[in-house]
Formats: C-alpha cells, structure tokens, sequence
C-alpha cells in the first residue's frame, strides 16, 4: 500500500498553508475535502464567493472536476458526494448541474441543512469520494 | 477495477429520475445514501413518511435490508453509518432497533443534530458504507 | 475479506453496552466513529467533558491516537476526517491541535457547524477513516 498522498492541484498552493489536503488518495481511494465556492478573484487576487446557491454548486464542481483532472479520474469515478446546505432555498436547482457533470449516471449522495458553514458566505459545501481504476 | 455500479432495489425505479442512486458499489465497497423513511403508501400510492422517530429509524433499516440484499450483502458488512436527527427527542429509542438489525457486533456511527432534513416530515435519515465480502 | 472487526481499545470496555463500536476495521479500512472529548474523571470515575473547545479538540485526538495504536497505526494513515461543531467560536484555535498531531502533512477534511452535538457538553465531536498499511 502506498503512502496516503496529498492531492494539491496546480495553482491550489494556498493549501500549503492549511492543515487539510483539497484531496488525499491511499491506494485507489481519493477522499475530497469539503469544498465551497471560494474563487481566487482574477482582479483584485483576493479570495472570494460568487453567486447563488446554483452557481456555487457550479463553482464546487468545476473545483471538483480540478482535483479529478489531477490524479487522471473523471466524475465516473465518484461513488460518493455529501452536500451542506444553509437553507433549501434554491437548492432543487443543483439537480441541473449534477445533471451536467454526471450525465445520467449518478453516485450516492447525502443532502443536510446545516446551522452554519465554516465561510461566511458559502450557502453550498460538498465533500466526495472517488474510486479510482488505477 | 469494475465501474461504479448504481443499485436500484427492484421497485426503486423512482430513483432513475432522481440524481444520485440509492446505493453505488464499486470493487467491494458500497455506499448507500441518506435514507429517510419515505415509503409508497399502499392506498394511495402516494410518497409518504409515517410515525415518529423510532418507526421511521426501523422503516430506515428495513429500506437498508432491502439495499443489502439486492447486492448479497448483511447488516454483518455495514462498517459505517451517519443518522442525521432534527432533535434528540425520542431518539434514544432507536437503539432498540439498532440492537434488532445488527444484533450484538455493531459497525462505527455518528449522529448529529441537523438544523433540517431535506424531507419535511423526515425526524431522521441515514447513510451508510459496507465493505462487501466478494 | 476478513469480517469486520470492532476496535474496542483497553479500558474503552463502556462501549460494550453501546450498540456502535469506537471504530471498526474491515480489510485494510478503518472507520472511526465520531467521538467527542468524554473521559472517565479519575477521580470520581464518571463520564465528564472538561475544557474550551480547544482542549476538547485535543482530548479528542489524543482518543484518536488510542484507537490507532490499537491497530498499529498512525495519524500518518488517516486519510479524511471531519469536525463537527457547535459554534464557529474558538475554532480556529484547534488548527494547532491539528499540526501537533499531523505534522506537516493532513488528510482530507470537512468542517461544520450543527446544531447539536449527542453530548450536551460537547463543543466539538470528530469522526474519522484511515486506510492502514497492512
């Protein structure tokens, strides 16, 4: 068994600072840190959140689809995505971008309301486990 | 490696318009994904979750029975689950039911208190992960 | 595959009423179940939680380090772990608890605030997976 592996996508070095991998593979597993929509703004380089809960959702997977492209695997790969949530409000409109990423094929998925999340103006978070083939 | 796999217990068809599976296995591992109590009412065929917390936590289970054993699997092979709870209230007497399905050896679990359940009559709902044997 | 097995560390023999195990392996696979900062007072021998969330963050993985001892593993195998909180107040404190016990190299992990934990003086509970090496 190799040696669990930190998973730090190219331009993602912020993450050096912090005590928690975007991603960690062992093995053929590849656990994903719970991820918001928190963009690096391409004007004043400062981190920011964007948007509805719809376009958050689109942020954290196009983050995800990052962190997937980085070890070589794709959205069929995912077995497992777990969403928080601050309200309902707005979240059915989150089934389109599923729809998009994972096509009709879908993993297993926990969705919870939660009190608070840990960025002030995240109203999505998703965390995930993939499989990986190799 | 095999692909990720989508189980869809017979009679589950409801979920091939939902966007994520009711369970995915891939190689042995298996992850099933929050489960309320939700059930067809037999009268109207209507969706619907009855009774408190301790009946909807065995009608989780029962759901769960039927997710193990569409893939040959046991309460034996749960290594893992989550119950998500809007109040603590009554949910000491889900250990009677968790003491019922998993008898005297039991897989790891948290529970948390959750601002909302996705499901507006749901007092809990449940994930699990299992390690299949083949 | 080798059935699952429940890590009930020395002296954890309370867990033997309770119908989740502290942590359970199966294969190479170990889940943790989420755990809060409850020891046994020396010297009164009941069940308390002392301390800010901090100190209680520390407990914590100090319960962690048993568990993985235990098995023969360490905080080097930990692939994912997720805190969940009470409140945002003090939170940041517990990123030392987490270099202390890491190092320079983390797992996955996922952070939130709920709206309860189980143990009404609990301010932080954790729950955790690691893959071992053998």
């Amino acid at each position: 068994m190799s040696k669990r592996q930190a998973i730090i996508p190219k331009g993602w070095e912020i993450y050096e600072h912090l005590t928690f991998a975007p991603a960690v593979r062992k093995g053929n597993m590849l656990f994903v840190s719970g991820n918001d929509a928190t963009e690096i703004d391409a004007e004043t380089g400062k981190l920011v959140i964007k948007g509805d809960i719809v376009q958050q959702y689109r942020t954290i997977y196009e983050k995800l689809k990052v962190v997937l492209d980085t070890v070589g695997a794709t959205f069929d790969d995912v077995v497992w995505t777990c969403d928080y949530i601050r309200s309902k409000e707005g979240y059915k409109g989150t089934v389109a971008v599923r729809r998009e990423y994972f096509g009709n094929s879908f993993p297993a998925s926990t969705g919870i309301v939660v009190k608070e999340l840990l960025s002030r103006d995240a109203l999505v978070e998703m965390d995930a486990i993939a499989i990986l083939d190799k």
